[in-house]
């Protein structure tokens, strides 16, 4: 995909500016030349707000520790997302966040490192129209989903999203011996085929990557992916291996009816807890 | 059950008003027509408080987390109980307070959104003259035992209210394939009648309903089965499956002599720790 | 054992006054007529001070909760000890503190409720003349050692006060069926005698009975004693059953070389954090 | 190892003074005679900050708790290094550290009592050149795999710093029955025999040692490993003991990576929050 040089005229408002910095740290082999990605304009103050909120829910809840991270697709653009420089999420503030476009070009950097695996989210981004928000972490109980061969399927309603089992991507597979990071274009962009057109996908001895329609859905599934790889454990030591999964009829129907009314409910809870102190 | 539309007089220390709202959200095959069920009228302060206490308690013991409910019935009225408007409990407040007759129509819902599953409640006051307090949760320790063929037994004294073992409510087997939400009278009746005359039931694939002749009591119950749970988890990995039960007999000892003393001691704790910031 | 009505001179600094009140609640078959406890005199404030501290450090602990207690024996007299009126722990204050005889007969109760189970103390005390503290707890991670045939061993260093194994006492064995509750003199005996001469022992499907020369120990060796259950199942869980445990050798050397140095170094932090909001 | 005497003239921006005292406590058979070690000088402020802090991250970790120590080796002598004296993590301040030669000697100990493990420290900071940090912790979930045949090893990226799989110190094997403590330079050799060219090693029935470059590293390390064991045991009890680790090539191209970064990232954060009261 070309990036556009475009002048385009911003107001005062914009919350980035289009100073032509580049990103420091990892620059991409699929960075052509001197390229100045042009700035959407400035983001929806709402998505900003919960986007930060999004880093500190999930630190709260401990999806993501030191380490992990949450986008958001620009509301002006398709073709643009926005995610922290490189920080622990506990830390972001809306002056971290950086606007990339689909290379992983930051469009203002302004002498703040992006993290390396920002491709994890362009790709998925370019792959995936429906998708607005995307979640990278590294929570333990999923680990041993992907270090397996046990499926993660959903145990109880809370996971509809699950659908039948999710997705396992080993980077070994296609790519040999790695530092195992998502931190190029073309690894990039083969998570998002193991993804497909699923809600998450684990990520060998990694993580996992959770996508939705929105922020507080992203988030929302993350929460629940981690509560319900727990629970599937204990369930299986439990019962032999012998478990009820949902139904896939029955996880359609929960998706269908609005899956937990894309978590209005907590949402509202997990927000006003992120900005206590 | 015909709800009445008697023109009550209330005086203005009701803590729930008159007026003829009808409850937003989900409105259930069950109500006919324009239904404006009368207010019993002003509950007890004392419930009031300690509803709103319940909330929080289950709350930060993580029975309940930005989902579920508790409920009282209206100290006032066999054919009332009282739920919270549809909140994450940790926020409930006695203004987000809301009276509902058997049906699950509410007094005066004052656009607020109740609960969907307020039919779990409505059943099991309508079934059980001597429940007065009813909470429903999606406590992950007890899923395993909703999704295999592993009884919920107590291991220990603090869960003798469970007595033999605890039924699990699979609502596949009356309704087919659902999006698994009790969300109107004929479920809270299946679910009822799987509950019978016990303490609680387990609902397969999403949680758990415990009930009480009080709040504390509900409340404690709630608290000690989550614990019985994870206690009998490991109790049956450590033991290979060969475990020492209460025995009925025993268990039966124990609620005669008052059942933990209804939780007293703890709930004075619980009820201080609840009212910090 | 006869209870003695001296009319002791007290001084006004002493910490229980000699008022001639009887223990509300339980009245045990070992109270004969109306017995008044003489007091041994004011205890030794640095005693009641760790004492009180002892209840707050083991619910932060999570070895107790809502219930569980924990008490000394008087400085002054070996026939006296001291614990709170039946109160959740981490509400105990120096007013809750009550002398008893090793009738479990109160001092001085002045209209507060002692625990039911103070037999455990008071019979340890009796059959004991080494032990100054004693901690009964409902301990989650101890019950599955209650419940099935596997052993409670030393898994780590820090529970070489286990000797070899802890032992069981099932209350049914004596008893037959009955309430579970330590609630008289004579399962108080019962359990002192499977208690013995060690530092610890289970109570089938209730909890544990921990003993001490000093509160400190007492209270150092019912946190590690639940840190060595947690680490043994998993350990179990990960060898298949096949653990090495502390030689009783190195269990030994371990309590010649001063046990930790009497959790000295923990006991400082953990009675800093007690007095902390 | 002679230590040496020189007298040093010092400024008085020294941080720790060269007042002859000796550490009180445990006097090891290695010291010879009066000895009074000569101090290398005032450690850099950055280094003892992070040592200090390096104690309560540890702690809010839960890798350390009333038990275990961090030191550093001295900026100018790779012969003195600095630890805390005798006390629980979360109660060290700079005025609690201590400068040691490498015979566990103190240079000015101030009548305050060291450690009796110090030697576990000096030894590898004799053997190893490259360490600049270590931690001795008693982290539960490392215990089980020193105490069953199982290895531990890296199931996810953030561990690859275990490259294989981790070393075991028996303490039984070479001294026979002991107290478990690695009290003197004899068996601290030992243990740094073990430990070898790694990055840490465990120590049967008693805990850990991890290693480092510098104080977040080792910290890092000490964070992750405990994370890595959790999960492997889950892992292990998912898959029935199948389990696809990290292959050794993708752990060497992660740690040429910067092995996290050296843990820059969550160190900003760990630091952050250890400042808090």
């Amino acid at each position: 995909m070309q990036s556009h040089f475009a002048q385009a005229r911003f107001s005062r408002r914009n919350f980035l500016t289009t100073s032509a910095l580049f990103g420091v740290g990892t620059i991409t082999a699929s960075l052509r030349g001197s390229q100045q990605p042009a700035s959407a304009g400035a983001a929806d103050p709402a998505l900003i707000e919960d986007l930060v909120a999004a880093y500190r829910i999930l630190a709260q809840h401990e999806v993501l520790d030191g380490f992990g991270h949450v986008s958001s697709r620009h509301n002006r653009s398709a073709n643009r997302f926005i995610m922290s420089r490189s920080l622990a999420p506990e830390l972001v503030t809306p002056d971290d966040l950086i606007e990339f476009d689909l290379d992983g070009n930051a469009v203002d950097a302004r002498g703040r490192a992006p993290y390396s695996e920002r491709f994890i989210h362009a790709e998925i981004y370019r792959a995936r129209a429906d998708v607005k928000a995307v979640v990278h972490a590294h929570t333990p109980s999923l680990i041993p989903y992907g270090v397996t061969s046990v499926p993660l399927r959903p145990v109880f309603h809370m996971a509809s999203f699950i659908g039948d089992s999710v997705p396992v991507f080993d980077i070994r597979k296609t790519f040999g011996m790695t530092d195992m990071l998502v931190s190029d274009t073309a690894k990039g962009r083969a998570l998002a085929q193991t993804l497909g057109g699923k809600t998450c996908a684990l990520m060998r001895g990694h993580g996992v990557v959770v996508v939705g329609p929105s922020i507080p859905i992203a988030v929302g599934r993350s929460i629940y992916l981690d509560l319900n790889a727990r629970t599937q454990t204990q369930a299986m030591a439990l019962g032999g291996g012998k478990v009820t999964y949902l139904d896939p009829q029955e996880a359609q129907k929960i998706m269908d009816a609005g899956e937990n009314r894309g978590y209005e409910r907590a949402w509202e809870l997990w927000k006003s807890k992120a900005s206590r102190p």
